[in-house]
C-alpha cells in the first residue's frame, strides 16, 4: 500500500483517537509530513511479513512530555537527521521504520524519516495506542536492546547509548530529555525482519486510516457514532469498545513530573445526576473511575472525545467547560499476556489496582 | 616527576584542602590508586609546556553530587573503562590525561586511568579548585569544544556527546547523571598540546603534593597552621591566604538539588562572642560571610579545616558541632579575568553579589 496525502488527515484523526489521550499533537507533524508528501512523493507502507528477515529496523519517534511538544516545536527535517546520525554512528543502512506508538504525532514521525530517505514504513506499531515508557513498547517487551541508540534534541546535538536494558535506558533518555528542554527525537531498538514479526501490533497504520475515515464520515453526537465505531473495533485487534460517558471537564489538573505529563480530569455528567468521571492521567488516559469505582485502565484504552463533533483530545488540550464523551477499546491480546502486564498494568504506574480486561468489568 | 604511592597521602591531602569542600572525598579514589601504583608502578607528571603541539589531551573525571560518592562506589576500573571507551568512539589515541579539578577525588582519577593505560598525566587542571560545573573549567573557558565526549555510569553503560556548547553539555550530563544514580564519569573536551599550554592552570598536581606535605608536617592547631601555610601559598598561583575564622559549626543544612549538593553552614566563634559565620555550598563552599558581611566568595578559595588538627573537611563530611577553621585563597589570576568571572562569579550560582577578589577585601 502507499500513503499520501490524501491519507494524511484520517491517519492523524485515526491516530489522535488511539493516541489514548498522549502520543503528542500531530498538528505540526501534520504540516511536516504534508510538505513531505509533496517533495517526495507517497512512502510504501509494508506488511511486517513482507520484510526479509535480516532486514535492519530502527524504531523512531518523539520522547518527552506532550504539553512541552505545544511549544517547542520541530523544524522539518529533525526525524530524517537523526536517523542519519543513527546509520553513521552504527554504520549500517536502515531498511525500513516502525513507528513507537500509533498513537498521536509519533505515528508520523517514521513518515517524516522514511519519506527523505526513501525507504519504508512498516504497518504497525510498537503499542497499538500510546504509552509514556520505552519499555512498554512490545519491541522491548519481546527481549529487544534498545541500543544502539541515538537522540536528537531541537538543538541538533547528538547523543548515542549502549544500554542494555530498556527500563535503564528509558530513565537515561528521560534524564537527557528534560536537560534537553523536554522533547527530543530518538532512534532506537534496533530489529530484524525475524524479530519484528513477532514483536508488533501488526496493521495499525492502515487501521489508524480507516479509523480517521470513520471519524471524519460519522463527525457528530458522539452517541451516533458508537454503533459504527462498534463494529470497526470488533473486526480489529482491538476487539471491545464502549462508551463510558458523555458529560462537561469540571476540572483539570496537569504538571509536569519528571519530564511527564501527569495529572486527573473530572467530568460532571450534562444533567448532573450521575456519579463523577474521574481519569489519571501519565502523558495517557491511564484509569477511568466512574463514582470511585474503576470502569477502564490501561493498558485498555481510554479516549476522550469532543461530544458534539466526535473529534478525539489530546490530555495536553483537555480544558475546563469541554463537553466530551469517553469511549474505552480493549487493547490487543499482546497486552494482556503476562510478559506484557509486568510493564502495563496499572501497578506500573503506581496504581494500587488489579488489571481486570474490559470484557470482564 | 614521576609520581608514586609515597606521595600519594599529601596529593589526596593537598587536594582536599584545595576543594574548597566539594570535587568528591578522595578516600575511596586514594585506596583504589595504591592499589594502582602497587600493580603499574609510578605515573609520569608532565610538564605542559614539555607537551607535543599535536598531543591528543582529554580531561577525565566524577561528574555528581560529592553526597552520593559517599554510598555510590567505584570499583577499580571504571576511569580505565571511560578512557577505553573514548578511544573506541573516537577511533584516537590519548597522549596525555589532565584533571578537570585539581579538588578533591578528582585529582585521582586521571593518575588511575593513565596508570592502567600506560600515559602521562599533566601536572595542572582545569580549576585549580573544585567548581560545581563544565563550563566552569579553564579549558571551556578558553573555547575548548566538550565534545566527542563519553559517560561511564557505574553499571558501565556508556553514552556519547556531540554537543558544541559546555553549557548546554553541563546540563546534558547533569541530567543523565542524576539519571544514572547520581554520579559518573566523564572523557571530554578533547585538547591539542597546542590548546592546553594557554588553557589550565599549571602545576597543580605538583603544589597539592607540597601542600599535603606542608598540612602533614604542621599537623596540629589551625592558628600555628596560618605561617607556613601563608609563605606556601605567596610563592603559587595562589598568592593571597588568610584565616577568616575558628569556632564550632552550629548548623549544617545540605539537599541534592538538580544532582548538586546545595547547603549552609553556620559556625558559632569559640566564646560565642563574635558574629556568625554562614558559608553557602553548592558542592563547593561558594560565599563566606560574617555577620551578613561578604569576607569571600567564589571564585576565591574557601577552606574550612578541623581546628586541632588541620584536616580539610569535605562539605559532605561537615557536621554539626565540629570544631573548625576557615581559610581564604586567592584564586589563580585566571579566574580574575572576566571571561572567567562570565561563568564562576557569585551571580553565575545565584548570588546578588559582585565578586570582590580577597586581597581587596
Amino acid at each position: 500500500m502507499k500513503l499520501d496525502g490524501s491519507h494524511l488527515d484520517d491517519l492523524a484523526l485515526g491516530a489522535v483517537f488511539l493516541a489514548t489521550g498522549g502520543g503528542g499533537d500531530p498538528y505540526v507533524s501534520k504540516l511536516l509530513t504534508s510538505l513531505a508528501f509533496k517533495k517526495y512523493g507517497p512512502v510504501t507502507l509494508i506488511d511486517v511479513q513482507d520484510l526479509d528477515d535480516d532486514a535492519h529496523i530502527v524504531t523512531i519517534g518523539g520522547v518527552g512530555a506532550p504539553t512541552v511538544g505545544l511549544e517547542l516545536l520541530p523544524s522539518h527535517n529533525e526525524a530524517f537527521e537523526a536517523l542519519v546520525a543513527y546509520e553513521k554512528h552504527t554504520s549500517k543502512k536502515v531498511d525500513a521504520l516502525v513507528s513507537f506508538e500509533i498513537g498521536g504525532g509519533n505515528s508520523l514521525v517514521p513518515i517524516l524519516a522514511a519519506l527523505a530517505k526513501g525507504i519504508p514504513v512498516i504497518d504497525g506499531d510498537g503499542m497499538g495506542r500510546a504509552l509514556p515508557e520505552a519499555q512498554m513498547m512490545t519491541y522491548a517487551i519481546c527481549g529487544a536492546c534498545p541500543t544502539p541508540a541515538i537522540a536528537l534534541d531541537y538543538e541538533g546535538n547528538v547523543t548515542s547509548f549502549t544500554t542494555q536494558d530498556t527500563h535503564t535506558y528509558e530513565r537515561h533518555i528521560r534524564g537527557l530529555t528534560q536537560a534537553s528542554g523536554g522533547m527530543m527525537l530518538t532512534v532506537e531498538h534496533p530489529m530484524t525482519g525475524a524479530f519484528l514479526k513477532h514483536a508488533i501490533i501488526p496493521g495499525t497504520m492502515s487501521f489508524s486510516v480507516k479509523l480517521g475515515a470513520l471519524l471524519r464520515e460519522n463527525r457528530g453526537s458522539a452517541d451516533l457514532l458508537l454503533a459504527p465505531l462498534k463494529a470497526l473495533f470488533k473486526e480489529s485487534v482491538y476487539g471491545e469498545c464502549r462508551l463510558l460517558y458523555t458529560g462537561k471537564v469540571t476540572d483539570k489538573q496537569n504538571s509536569i513530573v519528571g519530564g511527564f505529563d501527569v495529572g486527573e480530569v473530572s467530568i460532571t455528567s450534562f444533567d448532573e445526576q450521575q456519579a463523577q468521571m474521574n481519569i489519571s492521567i501519565k502523558n495517557e488516559y491511564l484509569v477511568a473511575k466512574l463514582g470511585g469505582k474503576v470502569v477502564a485502565s490501561v493498558p485498555d484504552l481510554i479516549v476522550i472525545v469532543e461530544y458534539e463533533t466526535s473529534n478525539p483530545i489530546n490530555a495536553e488540550r483537555l480544558r475546563y467547560g469541554q463537553r466530551v464523551a469517553v469511549f474505552a477499546i480493549g487493547c490487543p491480546a499482546f497486552y494482556r499476556s503476562s510478559k506484557a502486564l509486568d510493564v502495563v498494568s496499572p501497578a506500573c504506574f503506581g496504581f494500587d489496582l488489579d488489571y481486570v480486561p474490559l470484557a470482564d468489568i
